[in-house]
């Protein structure tokens, strides 16, 4: 499953191009957290910058830098893209 | 087990052929999103465009583009197919 | 383990061997899907057809083609069966 | 870790042996599903066949033919061997 | 990491080496199975003879033959060792 | 996906580069570790010097060495970084 | 990563090291378990020896030699390391 430079891009590949983009990351135990994505592995561990906690729409807390475990996460809502 | 044109076609076949399609994907935690499937790769890990959170009949949140981790995923439902 | 024509049949064979069959699906979230099984690989990952969710006896909802990820799967039974 | 014949016989050897026999299958879930074992991979997929669910001492309902997937599999009762 | 004969021995091995001895196995959802350990292997899928369920200090279910899937083993504790 | 200099870093190149930092482990069971970062793994299996135990914002215990196992773990928090 | 001897020692290089001391193993189902750590292996299944079962502050059960698998560890602290 090769891909040419006009099929759509595979999952991982779209998070690789979106380093540094704005994330919203959904995790099972239903918070989420938001952050830069600083960058991310082919198992979404991932590293988020200036994060902050939501548990629902409030902010519970502020990380600096954090390390996300990938098999944790449900989705990550990219806000920003090129 | 590789498949001749007359043979049905496998599951992630089948997948990557409805490229594009709409698609409703139920999670474990029993939430719904119904989104354009941009692309899939074999492990079900997909990006959503144009995504909706349902949690039963009511959509509870929109998103742009949401790369959901394939480990969440109970099923796909593929709303129209070529 | 190769197979003889004369040994009974593996359970993954057995599942090759029954497309096209009417099934039900149990999942590990007690519902269940019935319909055609248009296919299925060796992780039981499943294309359903003509689909429909029951929960118990009543069916909630119907759907038309479904890929259902093998890794929730708690048993397929085979309604008919060659 | 080969086998002589005058060494005890490993777990998936034993259920090779024991095809044909009447099993109880316990699932995680705590349903039991009792029936003629079929046949039977290594990951512990299995064929029952004339399977009856059981709830406790109830059975609740009754298969003819089930593939179990075997990540459920609590343990397997071998009901008669040779 | 080979081991010479005057060092301790790895989990796995000293299973290996328990053979026939009583054995009482703790499974993740608390129930205990109490039996000869038949036989074990690598994944610690084993097969226990003479089988007791225990549900704390109650006997609650006699077994003759049970093969317990390895995945659930919460920890096997040997009852009399060589 | 080599790193050249000039690439942001990927997750766990910056766990290893963050070694002897103080870090915050958060398990999936909610409980957080606070301790020194003495080393960790692909897996994220770490060890922490210096141990605490948070439940919320209370030190529920000390630890002086501890061995936390990868797959438990949610994110770590990077508390000071070069 | 190899390890020359000025680097800190990788997580499963230290349980290594660390046969034959006093360990107190959490498990997922928060009981604790301690006893002398016999042997280890990659994985984190171990051997304790003397071990009692800890609810909270009380022991509720002693057992001689019990093998642990380690997907059920949730840490392992070290009381006494050389």
């Amino acid at each position: 499953m090769s891909s040419s430079p006009q099929q759509p891009k595979r999952p991982l590949t779209i998070l690789q191009r979106s380093l540094n983009m704005k994330v919203s990351v959904r995790l099972k135990n239903e918070l989420e957290y938001r952050g830069r994505m600083n960058n991310v592995d082919s198992y979404m561990n991932l590293i988020l910058l200036d994060a902050e906690e939501f548990n629902g729409a409030n902010a519970v807390a502020n990380y600096g830098k954090v390390v996300i475990r990938g098999n944790n996460v449900l989705f990550i809502k990219i806000e920003k893209d090129l």
